[in-house]
């Protein structure tokens, strides 16, 4: 499998994992059909907007190819029918099995996005380390901010202690090796699972940074 | 009236509108003269400015030509001094219609923004059709959602049910049949008036899309 | 000094007293170190994105040039290891103390961005007095917006009747003797000094606005 099918495979995965993920936002608050299709959209779709307007890429790619949207509507509508159609099947103990496969699609839209993100400014010609971070990143964390404003939640960023340091810490490792002559792919993989994993455990473990008391 | 008259009629007529409805958000949450004029100018011109930059028209119209703003602030501090130095005269009974005139305010808007997003995209050699009726979509509902989200509301599309799925229609059949040798202007009309009965008859109807019960 | 170091010098004390009243939000909210860093980078970096998105200056200066993250990281540090290790100092006295410097540190934010947004435009070869006078206000307080909106908070331009307003003025006063032939540093410096001045008054004089009272 060659550099941009890979990409594209990640852009899918991120795109349906955040679908997921934003859709049942939309279900936990009650909303209608409409409004679960339209976290779902935003918290799959955002981030890469945000990165595409940062990077100059225009139109952004989610208005010139309907492929990602699509999948994202589809996966919207997927788990709204599951709600829909089993809702009498769905006790407090399945849901709450439901929540943490919620927080692991999560987790892979944010892997999947930290690397597409660094992809697409690289292909644009970007070499800056700083900007390729900083671009992974917000697209990694960028559709979750989005959707969580608009559902009136406390920011995910703000929420999660190893949320943003997950995608970080990917996108550093992908930065270091990239100019080496490591398999592209292998280095897209492990980056992935590097944020995947680090965002795993910190669930996991309900790792803590620190804060301060009540003033 | 030639086709870029009538362009910058609707385009007129939008931000008059949603300079009203956004106001008069403003006004109901008890802002200061600023605030209110800030936010009729965020819901006026908002949309505009997110689809200027999504098609790469930098810098975005409203930055360009003051016309629009100054319309915007006109229609604010009209609204403003109506409740200003009629507010002895507004009852209940009066509160009630002034209200419904915003929402009739408010889907003119949308019905006008979602024809202006398209000519604007079209006008800059887009095609695509997916693209058209997103940029569209996102020119209708965006001053709105922003507005929203500024004055910590839940956004519009998602309190609404046909409300995104007004301009989506008005959109759709704008792109069908623009490629026929139908009059434009007509065309614009015709999708202005789509979106805009839509809009009324769903709120006329108090329709509803399925939702799933709280869990 | 020539023109340029001293736009940069406004960059740079922008940057940290905007990460300095950024921060301070997320330490009153009792977030973590992660969120207080993340509230300083908004504030600090959010306005001149949105000024870059709009004048097409891409990718936005905060992407190209790591210095202003970096000075803004590290102003949130500083802040959150002196609320730290200190905390058992700060009382409700030497903490309203505090809170007056932040403000003070807002309004130097404020004061700064209004110039430096200006400046961007004009070195871009912008001359509408329209477009340089909203870019200014736009760079002015488009990170206190953001902020205050992933923050959970009504946005500072709603709740402080003299916030656009100073800046609007100051960059009114900028264009109007812009092209006279004032030394160009001094005119910087002036206007700086009016924003920050009239939003001082606005803050000791508890000035306001007309409103309409509840409805």
């Amino acid at each position: 499998m060659n550099y941009e099918a890979m990409d594209i495979l990640f852009e899918l995965l991120g795109t349906i994992s955040f679908a997921f993920a934003g859709s049942m936002v939309g279900i936990r608050k009650s909303m209608d059909l409409l409004g679960v299709v339209v976290l779902g959209l935003v918290t799959a779709l955002g981030g890469g907007c945000i990165r595409d307007l940062v990077l100059g890429n225009i139109p952004p790619q989610m208005f010139r190819d309907s492929k990602l949207a699509i999948y994202s509507l589809i996966s919207s509508l997927i788990l709204f029918a599951i709600f829909y159609v089993k809702f009498d099947f769905i006790n407090s103990r399945t849901m709450k099995k439901i929540e943490k496969i919620m927080l692991l699609f999560d987790a892979i839209g944010l892997g999947a996005f930290t690397v597409t993100g660094i992809n697409t400014a690289i292909s644009m010609g970007y070499e800056s380390k700083f900007l390729l971070i900083f671009v992974g990143m917000v697209t990694g964390v960028g559709g979750g901010v989005i959707r969580d404003v608009m559902a009136g939640n406390i920011p995910v960023i703000f929420r999660e202690e190893i949320y943003a340091v997950a995608s970080f810490l990917g996108a550093l490792a992908y930065i270091m090796f990239f100019k080496t002559d490591i398999n592209k792919n292998f280095l897209m993989i492990i980056t992935f699972s590097i944020v995947v994993i680090i965002r795993l455990i910190s669930l996991k473990c309900n790792f803590h940074l620190p804060k301060i008391k009540k003033i």
